[in-house]
Formats: C-alpha cells, sequence, structure tokens
C-alpha cells in the first residue's frame, strides 16, 4: 500500500502562488490551487488595459490552462471564506471544505481608501480586470459626455482626469490618460478639443515613484510636466464625491502655508493604498499572529506563520523580511519579483519539511526597479554587482517593455502585445478602446473583458 | 451668405448606419451618427468572442475613430428614445433632440423569446458584446462547476449544454461549444472529463441551417454530428427555467407521435429569435407604417417609411424588398450584405432628394451564403453568373475564414485575428478564455472586454 502523498493547497493564482506551484511540479506532493477568479493577471501591465491599450486576454492566461501539464495539480475556481490552521482546513465559500498538510496563503492585496470606504464608488483603483473595465469605462466615456455637455464649465468637468496617488501605478495611469487625450484622441472629436483635458496627478508625498532614488523621482516628474501632467506634490485628499474632490495642500507661489480646495472633475482614478487581503485578518484571528499597518501577516524569517510551521503567507500579504547573511533583515517591498521569489522559497521549505531538514530564512535577490511614464519614457533603477546603474527616457522605456514582455506568460501573450504596442508605437492609436454596455446602463452581468 | 447644408442623422453604427455614413463622406452635408455602445460591432464573429476564440477589441472598432477623418460627420454616444418624422426631430434619453432632414433608422435587431421573455435570464442570446461576455461566463463556468460537484447527476447538468436555434448563430456555437469540450479543454481537469460534456442543438424547424439549400443543411448536419453534437430537429421549447428546458418534439425510434421532455441543464443558450428594435414600433405608432411579425417596418421600394420620404428605415429594422428587374420583387435576407447595400443605397436615395431627382427602388446583388461550423468545417453557397456554387467541408472554411477576415474592418484587427486563428488552428487553443468576475459574484460594473 502506498502513503497518501501530502496535499499542498495554494490560496491565490498570482505571481506568488503561481511560482509555488510551479516550484513543487516534479515533487511527490498533491497540490490544489485556489483562486477565486480562472485567470493569471499580469498585473505590471493592467494599467494597460485600464487605458485601452490592450485586450483583457493579452494579459490575462486561464489558470487551468497554465497547469494543464502538471498532473500533481488541481485548479479549483472558488473563493476562500475561512482558514483553519489549527484543523488545516480551508473553507470555501460554496460551503465545502479542503483538508491540506501544508498551505501557502498568496491571496494578494486590494486597494484601501483608507477609511473612507465610500471614495470606492467615485474613485475605482485598479486591482482586477473588472476594474480595469471600469477605469477604461470611465476615461472613455468622460470624453463621449464631454462632447454633448453644452455648458462650458460642466464639459471641463468632464475633461478633468484626476489620478489619486504618484506611486508607478498612479503614474502609468496618468501618463496614458495624458497620451489618450493629447494623441490617440486627436481629430476625432467635433465640439470639444481633447486637448484642451486636464490630467491632475495628486500626490499626498513629497515625490513621484518614492521607491525610487531621488534623481529618478526627478526625471519622471520631468517627463509626466513634459507630458502636460499637472503633479500636485504633499496634497492630501480629503473627500471625494460624484462631482469631485476635496483636497489640503500647498497653498499657490506667494502665499504661505497649506490650503483646501476642491478639484471639479467627473473622472476620478485611486491609485493611492493598498491593503492586504482579508484572509490576513481571518488568520489573525484564529492564531493570535501580528498584521502590520496594511494588514499584511507578520511571518517568520522561513515565511511560515508564527506557530504553524505548515503554514506559510506570502507575496503581498506577508509583511516578510529578507535575511541576507551579514546584512541587518530588510523589508522586502511589494513588487512581482518579491511575490515570485517567496513563491519558490516557500516551495522549497515545504519540501524541506517533508525530508526532515530544517527551513531556510528568506533571501530576496532585489535586481531593481522600473517604472513607466509613456511613449518612450521611463524610469529604470537596476542593482547590479557593480552598483546600481540608473537611467531614464527613451532607452528606459525600451528597457521596460522588453523586461514586461519577457515576463508576460505564454508565448502568444507576448507576440500579441508586441503587435499592439507596435502599432501603438507608430501611430499613437489605442486599440483597445472598446466599452461593453451603454452610457446609460452599465453592464450588470459579464464574463470577460 | 452660404445656404445651411442637410443635416443627415444616421441612427445606429451597425453595417448599415456605417455603410450610410461611409457613402455621404463626399457629400455637401453634414451627417450626425448616433450610437448606443461606442464601437462598431463586427457581428459574424460575435459567436468567437462567446465561444473565447477572440478578445472583444479584436472584433469592435471605436465608431468615433472609424470616422476620424470624414470631417462632415459627428459621432454622437446617446440612446435615441422617440423619433418624430412629422417634426424631423430625434429625441435622446438625456432629454436633448436632435433636429434632421433626413434620417437614416438603422437600429438593427435584439433576440426575441417569442412571448417568453422570463428565458431570458436562463438563456440568453448574442446580439452585443455584452452577451458575448455573458456565453463566455456560462460555458467557461459550466466546466468549472462540473469539476467541483461531487454528485455525479447534478455534475452531468452543469455538463450538458444547449444552443436553441440552428441558424447561422446557433449552429457556430454548437460547433464551438464541441470544439471547447472535446479538444481545447483537454487534460485541464482532474475530476471531469470535458469529452463527457453533451452538447445539444435543438431547432424547432425540419433542418439547420434553413436559409441554405438542402444539400448544404445535409452536410452541415453531418458535420455537427462530427463534432459530436446532437441535433434535434422539430423540436419545439415549450419552457426554460435554472435547471433546464422542456421540449416537445418527435417521439424516440419506434415511437409514434410527439412526446414532451426536459433536458437538464444549467448552460442554455439563446439563437432562436430575432426582434426588430423597438423603434420600429416607435415609427409605427407616430407614422401609423406597417411592421411585420418581427417587428420590423415595411418599407417603400426605395426603403423610404411610406408617406415620409425623409426618413428611411434600413438593415434588420427594414422589411424591404429587392427590385430587379424583370424579376418579381423579393425580400432581402437578414445578412450583413443586405444592411451594407441598403446603408449605400439609402445614402444615394438621399443625395438624389437633394438634386430634386427622383429616387430609385432597392436592388439587392444576392452574392451567396456561408456558415461555419468548426475547425476545417463549414457551408458555402455562392451565387455566381453562372449559376450557384455549393461545397462544403475543409474548402468551405478557408473560403468563409478569409471571407470573414478581409470583411473586418481594420488592418489591425485582420491581422490578430488571423494570429489568433493560426494559433488556434494549429493549436485547439482558445486564446480568450478569460472571466472577468468571480463564480459567486457576477461583474455589475464594466467597461468592456
Amino acid at each position: 500500500m502506498t502513503q497518501p502523498r501530502p496535499h499542498v493547497v495554494i490560496i491565490g493564482g498570482g505571481f506568488g502562488g503561481l511560482e509555488a506551484a510551479k516550484s513543487l511540479a516534479k515533487a511527490p506532493v498533491d497540490i490544489t490551487l485556489i483562486d477565486k477568479t480562472n485567470h493569471h493577471l499580469f498585473q505590471p501591465l493592467l494599467y494597460q488595459v485600464a487605458t485601452a491599450g490592450l485586450a483583457a486576454p493579452a494579459i490575462a492566461a486561464p489558470t487551468r490552462s497554465l497547469f494543464r501539464h502538471q498532473a500533481n495539480l488541481t485548479t479549483l475556481l472558488a473563493e476562500v471564506v475561512d482558514i483553519n490552521p489549527q484543523d488545516k482546513k480551508v473553507h470555501l465559500s460554496d460551503g465545502t471544505a479542503l483538508v491540506f498538510d501544508h498551505l501557502i496563503v498568496a491571496a494578494g492585496a486590494t486597494h484601501s481608501y483608507f477609511g473612507h470606504d465610500e471614495w470606492s464608488a467615485f474613485a475605482p483603483g485598479l486591482k482586477t480586470l473588472e476594474d480595469a473595465f471600469e477605469i477604461r469605462r470611465k476615461v472613455l466615456f468622460a470624453f463621449e459626455s464631454a462632447e454633448k455637455e453644452p455648458d462650458p464649465e460642466k464639459r471641463q468637468n468632464w475633461l478633468t482626469l484626476c489620478v489619486i496617488g504618484a506611486g508607478p501605478t498612479g503614474v502609468e495611469m496618468a501618463g496614458a490618460f495624458a497620451e489618450i487625450a493629447r494623441q490617440t484622441l486627436v481629430g476625432e472629436f467635433r465640439r470639444i478639443n481633447p486637448h484642451d483635458a486636464r490630467i491632475l496627478l495628486i500626490e499626498g508625498g513629497p515625490r513621484v515613484l518614492q521607491a525610487m532614488p531621488e534623481t529618478l523621482s526627478q526625471k519622471a516628474l520631468q517627463q509626466l510636466q513634459k507630458l502636460g501632467v499637472e503633479v500636485r506634490l504633499n496634497a492630501i485628499v480629503t473627500g471625494i464625491d460624484a462631482t469631485g474632490l476635496q483636497v489640503r495642500g500647498p497653498a499657490p507661489a506667494g502665499v504661505v502655508g497649506t490650503v483646501d480646495y476642491r478639484i471639479a472633475s467627473q473622472c476620478v482614478v485611486w491609485a493611492a493604498g493598498v491593503a492586504a487581503s482579508g484572509l490576513g485578518r481571518v488568520l489573525a484571528q484564529h492564531t493570535g499572529c501580528q498584521t502590520d499597518r496594511a494588514g499584511r501577516v507578520v511571518v517568520n524569517a522561513d515565511l511560515t506563520l508564527p506557530g504553524y510551521a505548515h503554514v506559510s503567507v506570502i507575496g503581498d500579504l506577508a509583511a516578510a523580511m529578507s535575511h541576507r547573511p551579514g546584512k541587518p533583515p530588510a523589508p522586502v517591498p511589494g513588487v512581482s519579483p518579491g511575490a515570485k521569489q517567496m513563491g519558490r522559497w516557500a516551495a522549497r521549505n515545504i519540501l524541506h519539511r517533508i525530508a526532515g531538514e530544517p527551513t531556510q530564512a528568506f533571501r530576496y535577490a532585489d535586481y531593481g526597479n522600473l517604472a513607466t511614464i509613456g511613449h518612450n519614457s521611463a524610469v529604470v533603477d537596476l542593482s547590479t554587482p557593480f552598483g546600481p546603474l540608473r537611467f531614464s527616457g527613451r532607452w528606459a522605456w525600451w528597457f521596460w517593455l522588453l523586461a514586461h514582455i519577457y515576463f508576460l506568460i505564454g508565448f502568444r501573450n507576448r507576440l500579441v502585445v508586441l503587435m499592439d504596442w507596435g502599432s501603438a508605437y507608430l501611430s499613437f492609436s489605442r486599440n483597445a478602446r472598446v466599452v461593453a454596455g451603454t452610457l446609460d446602463k452599465p453592464v450588470t452581468h459579464v464574463g470577460e473583458s
């Protein structure tokens, strides 16, 4: 009689969960990979779907299809509502439960409105394909509504596009909005001039791309301004409603201090806050584990849940530290290479445990950081053995493009993305300017994208 | 002082409206093209979006962008709620109105449940991108739900896919469903075998593709059966609910007469009935014009509304006749070449009227008819000067493919479609198997697909 093989359950088919699953392809374990959606999403390009540059299938691959040839893995389209580390059980929303021997929780993050969830109705964030379609709809229909609006003031409110938060996603979206207004739509309207659109990027901190070195933040700011984006730094959003937002920020030149003012806008997008998946709170309730301010689970050096060696937490849900020999522990940044590396590491530690070997403390390999602003415009900060390599502008953009296409999952998608960008690069057109549903009636039941 | 140019309003950006607008590009008129959505849809390939073969942007182009260079045309994203031919006014849902000198109503058709609108909740039809996403979701999630279902009977209900109506759309969808089950999904599930899926095509009439000659209907039937589709002819659907459908049809072999029976199915798609846009009824209320059983407006020989020479009705909304010299008038079939030709004809007649010339009776040029069933499988019925040319199978499929790609609007889309099909042809994969939203919670506000 053969011993049943250990059952590894992985929650989440993002970068972390996917890498963990792939790392266990040859291991003597049975894996169940659970995801709420039917696809793995290449998050770094999601803003392109939101800004009508790419179709959804170009950046999303069916999870089930990715693991077609991995015989030890079962994909399950399901939502996890509870995790009981003591009983080793994962409970699904349909009332069923799975029993695991090892668990990897890679449920990721969602957007946070800093306690103002009522803002979400007016300022969608960008985490899922649904979010991307909603933003695409909002931006494209803002121009359509402006075209129909006879009142000049109301028309300008439609043409005022606000992005809140100047991290990588906010910078990318503001840059793309500027390109839509200044290039893509030129000549297509008869009553408005899309050029009249104002794109505002509102950031609470003192600079854009705060994870980048200050010189590159400065470069990014210049590139944004060159595209026509108005960047407001040290500006705190204190309210958002159906007709605009309330901001507290530096007074105009010549006036000392801080002022409160209103920006009238019918198109606001949220790129400011990130909160860990609610499963972090669930784990804390069951085990008393610590979570940080963003709701991330504070994990052991080997990425396991304190007191529960058979449960690992990785990716955006984990407040993890990198333990490089001879260096003080450093927090792992919330980027896709971090999630992927944690996925591989957690998988390896499970194999160590099965083999009765000690697990190892996570070491994050930092290859650098990059962000794009628009056509021919990006900033790159690479970590090399010879020290940092920093550049911006056209070369940085090509580097960003090739890196992203290289990492896109699935040969066909890379080709489609390359083609779409090839044509967009030459023509400034955007090939996915398609909105399902009408102006009056948003879609209520939908399957894509 | 210059005389104001005549204002031509076109309602609908489908094949008919688009052709009418393009035909007036050089004419001394001002055109307003009104559509509910922001895109022109290449309807003949919509079933490919529904069956996850193509992404939405591959078959949809922003209407505004198509007319970027036509300076005499304004695109308006708006819904028409009333047409007053006497006042020459078109009323929009936002309360505003447009005054026209000439009007072309090309509002198309929607699906008809023959008085059973309550069926629409269980059996979506296929007319818009939203419909396509809903069907994609239904079909892909049926397999996902089957994978999770422990009860064998319930599992088989998820794996029973029903298509109602064996016109071109029904045949295409049934064929595509069979390919998804027998080819695309093979090897991706661990608990179910997608091969166990039953695909039923239920047709009230005595044969599939009734617009085709009988020999080709027979060929299509054979090709469907070869793909594993169970075709039920002379079978009338008498009820649809959340768990299946009620059918009245021929008794099984050996038994004489008709029986009532139930098919348990969690995935039903409607391809049976077509009804003209509600604007047909609006016109009838205002003018007392005749409409036929499908709600189409009975038009004059020159496609104008009886008694209103400045209003033309074309495409799927028109019950129009073709007037070939020396032949009796013949009804124009509800196909895209019909709509396109009517669009050009109505535009030309408007120019005749402006020039004070008599308008001309519509003549439909019938080039034939074609339908696809699946990979390498189609039927073609061409009208040539030497008589009909009919063929089926592999050659017909290639002919169908090239014809559709040729007519797809926009160079880039053709290339993307070709590429997607190239890879699908070689691998049997489907590249758009992406569903936004989760199993439990369908999307509520969405901008694409």
